[in-house]
Formats: C-alpha cells, structure tokens, sequence
C-alpha cells in the first residue's frame, strides 16, 4: 500500500502533544507506512534526531522542513499570533513539490481508529477537505462569521484537521493573498488561521463529517443527543477516527477532566515509555 | 529476552473479553514474546484457530489445553459454579511440565504498562504472587473472612491476578485437598476459587500492590484518598500495570460507567478490528 503523508506544523512546545498524536496513530493503524511532514519553527536539531528515533521506532518516515522566515518576510503579525499560523496554508509552498496530497493534523488530536479511507476521500477540485463543529451554536456562530468576515458559507470549518489538495493548492493558494487578507481583516481575526481558511477558501472545503474527522472531545452529550442517541460510547469508538481535544482545557493539564481524557492520558504515558525506550537525551518531559 | 507465559482459563463466552485483554497486553509490551497458555472448556476447533491466528498477528504463540474432565471427576459442584472453577488452581498439573512459572489473568483486566517486572518478581517459596483490595471495607471484609473461612491471614487476596510458582505448586498443591476442601466448606463458600484460594493458599501468597496489579477500576476515589492525593490519573496511567474491571457491572455491558469504561471500549474497538483482519470467520461477534 501507498504511505500515507501527514503533515504537522508547530514549534518545540509541541512535541510533546505531538507524539502523543503519532502514537495514537501508530497504534490504530497497523500496516500503514506514515511519512510525517513537519514544518516547524526553530526545533533544536537534537529534537529533530529525537523525533527521527521516535518515528522510525514506528516504521514511519520524518521529513522536517524549517520555515523559512524569508517567506514570511511581508506576513503580517499582531496581538499574539506569529508567523507560525501560516504554515499550514501555505504548506503547498514549503513541502515538496512532487506531494500531491497530505492529511494535516493538529497536535491536540487522538486518532483511534484507521485514517487511510478519510486520506482516500476523493477531493474533486477541492482544496481542502475539513469539518464544521455541529451543534446547537452552529447557526448563531455561522450568523456572526457572515457578519465579522463577510463571509458567504453556511457554517464555520475547524482549522485542527485538514486533508489538503496540495496539487491544486498550488495552483491557487498564493502567500500574498493571505497576507493581503490578514492585513485587511486583522481587527476582525479572532482565530486567524480558521478564519483565514473560512474567509479565503470556506467554498473550497469539501465538507466532512465531524463526528467521524474531527469530534470535539468537550461534547459527547451534544453528539449523543443529535444524533438520538445513536452515537454513544460503543459508537464514537467503533466509528470515530480523529478526536479532537479541542479548547484551552487541554487533556495534558492538571487532573483529567472529561469522558476522553483517560485515552488521552493512556496515549500520554505510552508515548512517555517509547520516548525512554529509543534511547533519548534530548527531552525527557513528560506532561 | 525470554518469552513471557501467561495463564488463562475460559469457555467460549470470554473469547471477547480476552481479546481485549491479549490487545491491551501486546500494545502496552512492544518487543516482548507472549506465550499464551489457555485451558479451556469446549471451545471449539475453529475458536481455537481463530484465537491462535489472532495471536499469530501479535507475534505471540498460543498453547491450547482442553480441561481434562477426568481429573475433575471427584470434584464438588454446587449452586452456580462449574468445575471451571479448579483450572487456575489445578494449572499447574495440566501446564507442561518444564513450565515454571505464569501470569494468571482474568479476562476483564486491561493490561496498560508493562509486565515484566512483575512476572519476574522473586516469588521465593510463595505458590503465588496476588493482590489483596485495599480500602476502607478491608478490614471488615478480613474479620467477615476469618469468621466465615476460619482462615487466619490478614486479608483476602483476589484471585483475577496470580503470579504462579508452577514449580512449586506441583509439589504442594493436590486435586484432593482441594476437593476435600470444597465438599467441607461448600455452605461458606461465596466465591469459591477465590475462597478455596484464600483458605487452603492464603499464608503462600506473596502480597503485591492492588494499585499496581490489581487495580479495581471501580474505585478510583479509594485509590486516590488512600494515598492522600497521589494515585491520580496521571499516576495510574504511569504506573498501575492490571486495571480489573471487578464486579458485575462489566464495561462491555450498555453504556460506559466509571472512568476507565472508555479505555475498555477502545481496546474492545481495536480487537475488533483486528479480528476482521486476521481474516475470522468463526466468531464476529462484537461487545
């Protein structure tokens, strides 16, 4: 079978999460071959070898690219956002060229069941495929993106998961757009990366569903009951691929709050014995 | 490193569970060789090659015995209780003979940390290693044991983890000294491997820390104020090795309860999967 490609971005204060993620994903999908595309920022080289160990550990391949902080030279940058919240937009520009197609994944995410028929989903000319957060706020925050960002789609896409068309993406997605955009609407980003998503590229989502790519871990009641009960424990389990930790409540702090964070805890302390077991130096932190 | 041997006793209706279990076991023990010893009842041709296969994938041999019924001729039954009951403590004369030593497990434990430091406890002339449940109904439930078993030790020890001298226990342990010991006590006898373990075994057996590796996952709160704050989340995924769904409320019955429900149900989902894809055709059948 083909590898499949997963793109992540962030710096070193997410590796931690990040192998927690990997780690997860290594477990629920036996047989797969994964090449993980990192873009980040000024990650220290021996956390790059760490990560190498880790990945390889796994059978899975590290391709890590530093931004490169020339391309971002006219990125605008305010309040506490860095340039960082660009990396995953304009992704198509930094991997390489030959990549047609990678599954982006925020740090924050369990996978706990097999990604390859969600990596498969036939784009069409999308460029992106992501999901809406459902739930009884959906209308009145679709309301208020129509309003803050002129924005003409009926809902409002989560930025945390991501499968990118990276082919047509480099037909269309071009940095000085963005920064134009960015420059334009700074007073109204709340979220600047999903809202530079939703504002630019919103009808060039293909729609997926979230209960499957992308559940929002805070709200297994919300899913329960819009679903008439159909989506229980034994569902979200059986169906579910990518739990999203989604929030300022991460799972990594204090005690372990919600019906999830016991997995997330579990992966945590997995990830934590693989990290002793490939011989690291460089960090030994755990959560 | 050496292969690890386990021991589990079973009819057809644990295949599920034990599944479960032997998934959570290899995951949380990468690079170890399992050697899985199970006497069983009547489980039949293809539920045996359907588990063998299953273990195959892990990297993990099974080793089938089906209970000799003939041994257990002479052997009380009485209420509810078959003479399944026997087998952990009878498995030391039906286990081939070479084999020193096994870890018992029932099958509604989760394995979530490795287990080799504790089948390579020094067992000296114990017969067993096991746990005895701590918290506050555990001195009551010793003096309601004493009364009732005339039995002399300070606890009660559970009988759903057994490290088990096997060595040893060919020289001491007789099929008829138990069944004398059943047909005395047959109107005490609550839950009679358990009982029969206590009373005949109780001064052989090497306490181990329940925290550890036995824990009851129904009582994260006794743990927790047990050890004035310590046992939290964190520290039972870092450390607890055997989390034992005790009781009758199993998790894989209706909805989640209990904090730990959600980690059974993801294991259950893996083990699942992994049936469908070692190709069953015996058993499909989900919790």
């Amino acid at each position: 079978m083909e590898p499949i490609s997963l793109l992540v971005t962030l710096d070193q204060n997410y590796l931690p999460p990040l192998r927690v993620m990997l780690k997860s994903l290594f477990v629920n999908n036996p047989g797969e071959i994964f090449h993980i595309h990192m873009i980040h920022d000024a990650v220290p080289d021996k956390g790059i070898e760490q990560l190498d160990a880790y990945c390889r550990f796994h059978g899975a391949r590290l391709f890590p690219y530093e931004a490169d902080q020339n391309m971002f030279a006219g990125a605008p940058v305010f309040r506490y956002w860095s340039r960082s919240m660009y990396y995953r937009l304009l992704a198509c520009r930094i991997l390489p060229a030959a990549l047609e197609r990678a599954l982006y994944l925020d740090p924050d995410i369990l996978v706990i069941n097999p990604v390859r028929a969600l990596t498969e989903t036939d784009l069409r000319q999308h460029l992106f495929a992501g999901a809406m957060h459902s739930g009884f706020t959906g209308n009145l925050k679709g309301q208020l993106n129509r309003i803050r960002l002129a924005y003409e789609a009926d809902g409002y896409f989560n930025s945390g998961v991501l499968l990118m068309n990276l082919a047509l993406q480099r037909k269309f997605i071009r940095a000085e757009e963005l920064f134009a955009y960015v420059a334009k609407h700074k007073n109204e980003l709340l979220l600047p990366d999903q809202d530079i998503l939703n504002g630019l590229y919103g009808d060039r989502i293909l729609p997926l569903d979230d209960s499957l790519y992308n559940y929002d871990a805070r709200r297994f009641e919300t899913y329960l009951f819009l679903s008439m009960g159909e989506k229980n424990m034994d569902w979200v389990m059986t169906n579910t691929v990518l739990l999203h930790f989604c929030g300022k409540a991460k799972p990594w702090y204090g005690n372990s709050r919600g019906r999830f964070g016991v997995l997330f805890k579990h992966y945590a302390s997995l990830a934590n014995r693989t990290l002793a077991e490939t011989g690291s130096v460089y960090e030994t932190a755990k959560f």
